[in-house]
């Protein structure tokens, strides 16, 4: 499977300069050869580029100048084209559409025609999924659930009974949608499990990805609005709303009632309060502890960088002792200004 | 299904005032309409009390008083009336007893005829497993378990060979029971694997999360005690001890080897280093460190709380340099003591 | 099954001193009775190797001579000496050669007769799997994957399509090899999904604990090698490159493209930020943040152990002005450097 240059350039737009010629594969740009299409996302790889072997590249408007003679498709946003390439030359793979021998699936279920369920899956009672979804080996599907249409359930993913899933979306493998909130009330001398008993819903287009957990509300729902991304090993409490296309990168946990605006980033392994607000276009560096609402959007980190041992337990001690610390340059500057008076007293 | 205060009053204890109706439903106070109750938890939620919809409410003493006229139901711990409330009105779905035909059992073991093994769930060799229990599709038993009364085995559970699970545990979907424990001896070129040879042994009434792991131990067990509470995500190393009736929330990790007392609770993405202890009724912030020993029950955090990006790139620089601040601190005390004693001098 | 100390000492190595008797069972230095012996890694549990109960005792030479009398056996590193005799007394389980009748095997597979399919596992098409491996229950194999030999899979264990795993390797329960990166161009209004193409590559010897995920790389692979050990709950993202013999405990976040050298060590949840590189032998400290690249081998750390919630609250506030202080510090420092030149002025 090859495509010309100019193939590509009327399927996905952007310029042709330099000569038409065919190319295979997408490679990254110190590795692309014969028959590869590279991008260049930034003017910081500029000598990678001028030593690029690719057949042809992609870039921007200025780095095209730098090309002469070269094969290179101009474009505005050379990431995003190398995006849409790229599913050009991986197209997804087709379904198999229909219920495999060796899949289970329970009473009273609507599933279209065009979906896929594989081998070794499970779907509980009162399921409906729409067109042209894949349920994978190993992923279960409880009582009461409605999927939408083109759907992908990875291998060995779970979604509890009564949850809702739009259109568009995939959850990875190991992902638990819909698990219990962690609900508990202290009962003289023990725990009383509370009841959880909303759902979770997923809409259109959100991307959920590896050994993730979305819990169920308790009694409202847990929400991850349209288009919101999530990577793995994310946790999402109970009654946790993420806003329309929000990022949210690997280990971050989220407890029970926060909301996430619309449009944020969040970096990896950050960690949220329960029952605060942030912003829609709040930006949260990888590590921060987000401690409290965030009203106004903006850029925020609270994570403290290595050094090495020696140095780092040098310092770390000190910061048991910053009260005191405090304490003593505030005496200093007291002490310092008495001096300062008398010394002028003295002169005068 | 709905029920008359009066009913639930019979059933769960409190004391009823104002008009008896009946309730259909349990809804969040601000949400609450037509044939829903709610509740009030604190005193801070007076005004969304006042403004709410809700047919009947779930009130301490002192709210009470302010409800003139309207159905409530008096108790001391709202919170806790409401769970058992929710329990009422959400009933356990009813077991399917009996070994589905797409289930796999093996050899030697010991089913009550109550429990469900569901299709897709796989029960190895030489299984105990007591009466009423499900394991659902997609959950694994490894060979020589023993499982107790009333336990559930969400989808996609794994339980290695040899554990012990008491009565009442639930283990939520994706959970990983058993695995081995990360133990490796440097072996001149390479590590050398030490087998893990004990089990894991959880207690009557423990629930474990999603997505949670619980390494076996390495010669001894690791056990989590009778009704602790672990939530998602959470990371249990080998020969760790959890206490009675000990909570803890999502994220959390402990290293191998160390025991937390009964009745702490561990706030979200805390970490505790290997070998320790942690006195009972001791309470961990979420996203600390927990680097020693803790003698004395108490509150103890360690994490710091996040900043404007612009404010904390002023200040996180600072902490790599707390060491060499606190020499210059010290020696300012030094100076202006000289200079002080030498004023005083000077004066006499 | 019980071995005497001479046996022992003729498979394994090691000086037996005192008399030659049978061992049952391998049990900690506390704990240990009749027919167990136990090993002392250090000088510091001294005590307890005086007052235990163990039949034997695995010994460093200095050891040995404060155990007149009692049997021992005597070898340079005890700890990897009782690795080898747990290898001994426990010796893997025997597969059950062959694919079970309920599992499920797609077309164009080349499965070695010596291998097991388990019940419930599900394998693609066109995958190759070697001599002697396990493929467990609920775990599933996707398209075009090469597996080596004496590879186990353990239950409910996803490997995505197309990835390579090489000789000796295990993947514990519920971990995910070869999920999509988190690869996201902004489009205008919404984020579009760049295609994962690259692969996940297992070196020899590699071992993955339970829960964790491997992201396939994005155009190149991602990459673990020989013999590196990677524990539970680790998130390792899209073309990260972990060198051999490398040990990543639990909670561990590597974020894109991070390349981590030969023979290093990293303490649980440790998290990197992305596009760095890490020397060999590089040692990280629990709970890290790796902000930026390492050049040098050596220990690093950066994280704050805890305090009581009282002077946590008193000091943590400060870590929020050290900026500010770190300007009156300064100031103070000019300010007694004027007040003391002047009285050396007014001296003179």
């Amino acid at each position: 499977m090859s495509y010309t240059l100019s193939y590509i350039v009327e399927q996905l737009g952007g310029e042709l300069r330099g000569p038409d010629l065919a190319v295979a594969r997408l490679a990254p740009l110190e590795r692309a050869g014969q028959g590869e299409i590279a991008f260049v996302s930034s003017p910081k790889f500029r000598r990678q580029m001028q030593e690029s072997q690719a057949e042809a590249l992609i870039v921007n408007e200025a780095l095209a100048a730098e090309l002469d003679g070269r094969s290179r498709i101009v474009t505005a946003d050379p990431y995003l084209y190398f995006a849409r390439l790229a599913t050009l030359f991986h197209p997804p793979k087709a379904l198999r559409a229909g219920i495999h021998p060796r899949a289970v699936v329970g009473e009273d279920c609507r599933i279209a025609a065009s979906s896929e369920i594989a081998a070794n899956a499970t779907v509980g009672d009162n399921v409906v999924i729409g067109e042209r979804c894949r349920i994978m080996p190993g992923a279960v599907v409880g009582d009461g659930c409605v999927i939408g249409d083109d759907v992908t359930l990875y291998p060995n993913v779970t979604v509890y009974h009564g949850c809702v899933i739009g259109n568009r979306v995939g959850v990875h493998s190991g992902s638990v949608i819909g698990g219990d909130g962690f609900g508990l009330a202290w009962d003289k001398d023990h725990w009383f499990k509370i009841p959880q008993t909303g759902r979770v819903v997923l809409e259109d287009d959100v991307e959920i990805g590896a050994n993730t957990t979305v819990d169920r509300g308790a009694l409202a729902d847990t929400v991850i609005r349209k288009g919101a991304k999530i990577d793995n090993l994310v946790q999402i409490a109970h009654n946790v709303d993420i806003g329309e296309h929000t990022a949210i990168a690997g280990c971050v946990g989220i407890a029970g009632s926060t909301k996430i605006g619309a449009r944020c980033t969040v970096g990896g392994a950050a960690m949220f309060v329960g029952h605060i607000e942030v912003a829609a276009r709040t930006h949260i560096g990888g590590g921060t502890l987000v401690s409290k609402t965030i009203k106004e959007a903006g850029t925020y980190a609270s994570s403290y960088p290595l050094q090495s041992m020696k140095d780092w337990l040098a310092n770390a001690v000190h910061v048991r002792h910053l009260d005191d610390f405090a304490k003593r340059v505030k005496q200093l500057e007291r002490e310092l200004e008495t001096l300062k008076k008398s010394k002028d007293e003295s002169h005068e």
